[in-house]
């Protein structure tokens, strides 16, 4: 299999920094987006869905969702498990996940993209022309402030986003609140928890080389 | 563990198809969304979210998202697999849900929440007070009509969404073209193959039931 990826950028980063936690070593070749390169028809050939990080398997399938190509490498490597080990830790960490890109990465990408001239008719991820409305923008950022607080009252009560264990929902959750800043946004002194859990997570071996 | 579910709305009903298929029985009550059961006092006990379905496990976690409420029970009932048995097969199952999750089901909910008394100040799912957005109605149908055309294009070359065998990707896909209807929008006849799909999932036992 060969990854196709930019560390810099957010959704590759959860990939790479799940692949580092994992301990794992995978055949990799950059797409500098930087360069547009990801638009590029080389690229294209590769994934025609333009979008960076793909997993390509040995057969020629192609794996193009961050949770999906992350799915691929848990099942094949199950050593250090980031995707939970009983039934309700898997559901917890699918349940974290699921509602940071939900509530989180989607509210960053829309106060991020329904301005400026860099993503003019690019207001979604995708293949798709659709035009910016600034109104999104605010609204991005009142969603984000709301979700930091969810997350803080639940590092209230947990060590980590889905309970005892670092899991792919910290990764998630840890690029979500650096990406934030993009938009200009961080987490407020006050939410001690939420502030407490980044500190950790930042000194982890496998998240601070970036 | 008890489920907590309104088997008319798209969410719970992801979940209620997901059980049938699996030819399992899971202590179920209902909540009548249609007099808003899950904004009352006695539901927000149980779940402080107030959203349908939510699983609630034996020593009181409750996990409230569809994709986590089936990992869940797919790990506790490996039987009858629905999200797929290699590794390819569950990342291509995780992709593909994803994808219907993102690009089809919250465009549905885009088209639908922002206009009308129904939804105002909700203009999306959750806790968070959030003015509508008319120009997300035409935006969601675009969304909408773009995605049916990826699914047709997958369902030309496969006979299920992500591959040779059921899986959730066919419920998530089954739901969101039905809830489609709910905006006034219905697959176009010249797209054979996801006419061909949706007719013979309409068949099958686990689906019918309704």
């Amino acid at each position: 299999m060969k990854l196709y990826t930019f560390p810099p950028a957010p959704s590759p980063q959860r990939v790479h920094i799940f692949i580092q936690e994992k301990g794992i070593e995978i055949d990799t070749e950059f797409v500098d987006m930087m360069k547009a390169e990801q638009l590029a028809a080389e690229y294209k050939a590769i994934n025609p869905r333009a979008t960076v990080p793909a997993l390509v398997l040995d057969d020629g399938t192609v794996i193009a969702e961050v949770v999906a190509i992350c799915r691929y490498l848990e099942v094949t490597y199950p050593d250090t498990p980031l995707l939970g080990s009983s039934a309700r830790e898997q559901a917890l960490v699918c349940e974290w996940d699921h509602r940071l890109e939900m509530e989180c990465m989607s509210a960053i990408a829309e106060a991020l993209r329904n301005k400026g001239e860099a993503f003019k008719h690019r207001a979604l991820p995708g293949a798709l022309d659709l035009e910016q409305i600034p109104e999104l923008v605010p609204r991005g950022k009142k969603r984000i402030a709301a979700f930091f607080e969810v997350l803080d009252t639940q590092l209230s009560a947990n060590q980590y986003i889905a309970g005892d264990h670092f899991s792919f929902a910290d990764i998630t959750a840890f690029v979500a609140v650096n990406f934030s800043a993009w938009v200009k946004m961080k987490v407020p002194e006050e939410l001690v928890h939420l502030n407490r859990w980044h500190a950790e997570i930042a000194k982890r071996p496998g998240v601070a080389i970036q």
